[in-house]
């Protein structure tokens, strides 16, 4: 966790504290936490399965004390190669990545990488629903962003265009997502909203 | 990896290392290789988009060296609560999850975990595709044997029968997996075969 001041919080656990470390359990992740309730409230409620992926990692050395839970004692972070969050519903195959932005009129397109843009294409091409959910926190608004959308800008920014999509074009492409008691970031409804109007065939 | 003595590699890394120590990144895991190079090979050859999720890990302390990467130096593993593989295939949401026996005549469902069966029973009452895929060892033989039997296996189970699949039932109820060169575990043509019988409502 970063401070303010720019400096980390400092871990204070006996044998295994370390001057230069940080703990790491409680991040202000608040739309990953946001769309974690929302999953689980979709679950618990029988409206759909989708689940965050672990966070891919390297581990290494890994230690079995007696009488206790193995420990990983040395691992890496890994870059991971699909989107955060997937699953089902209604029979459709689910794929989306979440990012906050604390820009006040645009989202950096380097904010996603390249293969996370090559998964989504691939997931668009097999017929499931790809998107974008992302949150400019500055003004505390979730949008719904479609892969299509997104594969434009791409484009267009390999091109030489701008490295950015810019607020106006969540307003315009994009679907506002509304904060709702139970379920924090309903994106689940916007896709009901895009299905009815394409007559059922949502491509993301 | 635990050698047939019965004794653990001990890791030799420096000043990481320690006498009860094991490295972990070579695990002989044949089953779990074959589906991910065949998996790669459905994604190279744009036939399905299928992952392994990665290992979930709860992290408890990272250290971040000067110029260079970020060492986790304390995570525990977690148990995974869904099943290890999902993705998209022909429109339709896959999920499954693979497991070795070294048993020669039936496969123990305490292998499968509690909340896993729950997981599958979520994905194809939402309309994905949920299936094991069990390899016997002993005999060499990889079988696809689809969620329905699965749970009728293991609520049988729970009134108290028996808490094992024999391998009859995976001759009788599943699908062999035919060993190819490039589809090293070819579970997207069993999927195929399954469909075209029952006309295209396959739901594992």
């Amino acid at each position: 966790m970063r401070y303010p001041n720019g400096k980390r919080k400092v871990a204070n656990q006996g044998i295994n504290s370390h001057p230069s470390s940080t703990h790491y359990s409680n991040r202000g992740m608040t739309l990953e936490q946001d769309i974690n309730d929302t999953n689980e409230f979709y679950l618990i409620s029988n409206r759909a399965v989708i689940h965050k992926k672990p966070t891919p990692v390297q581990i290494v050395q890994v230690d079995y004390p007696k009488r206790s839970a193995a420990v990983i004692k040395e691992a890496y972070f890994k870059q991971a190669s699909t989107t955060d969050y997937n699953g089902v519903y209604r029979n459709r195959y689910i794929d989306f990545e979440a990012k906050e932005t604390k820009n006040k009129l645009s989202f950096p397109l380097n904010n996603i990488h390249e293969h996370q843009i090559n998964h989504m294409k691939q997931v668009a091409e097999h017929g499931g629903i790809a998107f974008l959910i992302v949150r400019f926190t500055a003004h505390q608004k979730t949008f719904y962003f479609p892969s299509i959308k997104l594969f434009e800008f791409c484009d267009d920014r390999d091109k030489g265009g701008r490295k950015s999509i810019p607020l106006k074009a969540f307003e315009e492409s994009g679907y506002l997502i509304p904060m709702k008691y139970q379920a924090r970031v309903d994106y689940l409804d916007i896709i009901d909203k895009i299905c009815m109007k394409n007559g059922g065939t949502t491509h993301g």
